[in-house]
């Protein structure tokens, strides 16, 4: 037990985790709280999802605002339930910071769902207290996996960095794009280029959405894909999800790519390539950690601080020395 | 000397801070390369940098893509320039963390001012190999200082987690808004609400500046702003950039806030808040460089991932056991 109050015993855990993997909305709802909170039991809790995961398609879900990726995630949703497959969803909104949730808004709809025991929908708005957003989401994502969800779907607010991280952690990353949006989609468009596993063009009733397939091709051709060593060219799926147009045909390419996948090495090698950065992401964190809790008070912080501003320290030399001072690597066996 | 090839040997530091210091456009080009790819030299740059840093004013500009941030930040060097400031302008792109600069199209309108040596124009888009984008700005923001500008500009691209990390270093935010964009950019207003000290209403010409008006005026009696303990209410300020209509005004109102921040504490107060978080991210950063330095090889870290994707190894048990066992905290003092 490592707290009071918000503190969680071996025994809890493993209740909690019962409950969990037997789909319960509630536990899952209450772990990945926990999670999100970084409270007392968090490690403990994921720890014990842990064993219990790898079995689920992440796919992630990420385009420019109002693109439409909220109807398309729901949709998607709601045909996997048809072929009675379970899902999580997760709709990460990065850009509320302070008053977190303005995502919350859209999903009320989706709310209706939760009725199902076979869907389970969670906003995140909210980074966790030392790790970025990205983290906590692929935290949530270990919850979702031990309830036992055969789908767990990524959906983000935008296309920046911190979405691009996020959809990291992704197998499959869906790219949703819109006719007509003019040049800001199109700076947008050759970042998130290389993370694309399938675009999909929704509002393709639209005018345009010939131009945007025109557009993509001539970028692809130019563009060197991150998995350089794999033969997978990302398809283009036209949908317009407000009426279902399209969906049959993106859940096709879906299970395409999950078949693709599945051949060889080449799921575990994109796992092993995410987890490759994701060890060292939870190292930074677990050293921060150690920062906080062992090496600098609030109000040390707050004494440097002062002193820089004033000029009367460097933090380009104060910093090192600092570390230098509180922290001793050990060399490896030692 | 830290590395041939890229190092910099104390003398050149000394021999490149010189003609930083006078303005050398050449020199503050190849300092802020030093320093975006953390080359072996970077710290002793930034170190020999910062003594001469702290009497710019720092002006972040931010809002959604599209908003006419560029224009905007175009006209506020050229003010600057008329009354005879010298100003640096730093473009951030974190939407382009691959193909990198896709800003840089919208820039080579400013390249054309390059001929004069009152302004130094820069767009940044990859973040440093371990810091974020934020720490690289901050630093490039270290080396504009040194080189005299009186004024800085920090533009961003859009408005995510990522953007308000990097306009935190700003002594101002502008937070620019234009009409009609529509319910996702309410949910991004939500986000920015707290950072903003000046809001811009740009193309203000077009229907419904008003509207917009209205709507954060109401958003801000509701609001709790950042800075609790000050009295500044952020005004509003309608422009059209592209005619240069409302600049004069956006220019006083800098000055305005300039004035107000140069009374009592109030100046030195945002800038200890803002070191105390950086001084923070600084330590985590050091920190990371030392695991990759000292900690962990390359091959090991594959090696974990190879088992972390293969179940033998819980990444939430992993991570703490290798970091206690390379990491000792030492006690304050001892």
């Amino acid at each position: 037990m490592r707290g009071l109050g918000t503190g969680i015993s071996a025994e809890a855990v493993a209740a909690l985790l019962e409950r969990v993997r037997a789909g319960d909305a509630r536990a899952v709802a209450r772990a990945i709280s926990v999670v999100e909170d970084d409270a007392a039991g968090a490690a403990e809790v994921l720890s014990a999802c842990f064993p219990h995961t790898g079995d689920s398609l992440r796919i992630g879900v990420t385009g420019s605002p109002g693109a439409g990726k909220s109807t398309l995630v729901d949709r998607l949703a709601r045909s996997c339930r048809e072929r009675e497959e379970t899902v999580g969803v997760l709709a990460v909104d990065p850009t509320s910071p302070f008053t977190g949730g303005a995502i919350l808004g859209d999903r009320i709809r989706m709310a209706e769902r939760l009725s199902d025991p076979g869907v389970y929908v969670r906003s995140m708005a909210t980074r966790g207290a030392l790790g970025g957003l990205a983290q906590t989401t692929a935290d949530a994502v270990t919850v979702l996996e031990a309830s036992g969800k055969q789908k767990v779907l990524i959906e983000t607010v935008g296309v920046g960095q911190d979405e691009v991280d996020i959809v990291r952690l992704a197998d499959v990353t869906v790219v949703v794009l819109v006719p007509g949006m003019g040049d800001d989609v199109q700076s947008i468009k050759a970042g998130i280029m290389e993370i694309a596993d399938i675009f999909v063009i929704n509002k393709a009733d639209r005018e345009g959405a010939d131009r945007v397939e025109k557009e993509v091709r001539a970028m692809q051709s130019l563009a060197s894909r991150h998995s350089g060593d794999e033969e997978w060219v990302p398809p283009m799926v036209k949908t317009v999800a407000t009426t279902g147009q399209g969906i049959k045909e993106l859940m096709a390419t879906i299970d395409e790519m999950q078949e693709w996948l599945s051949e060889g090495d080449r799921l575990a090698a994109r796992r092993r390539r995410y987890w490759r950065e994701r060890i060292v992401e939870m190292m930074r964190t677990a050293l921060l950690r150690e920062v906080r809790q062992h090496g600098f008070s609030q109000n040390e912080i707050e004494e440097y601080a002062a002193l820089v501003v004033e000029r009367r320290e460097d933090p380009y030399r104060l910093v090192p020395r600092l570390i230098a001072e509180r922290f001793a690597v050990m060399e490896e066996g030692s």
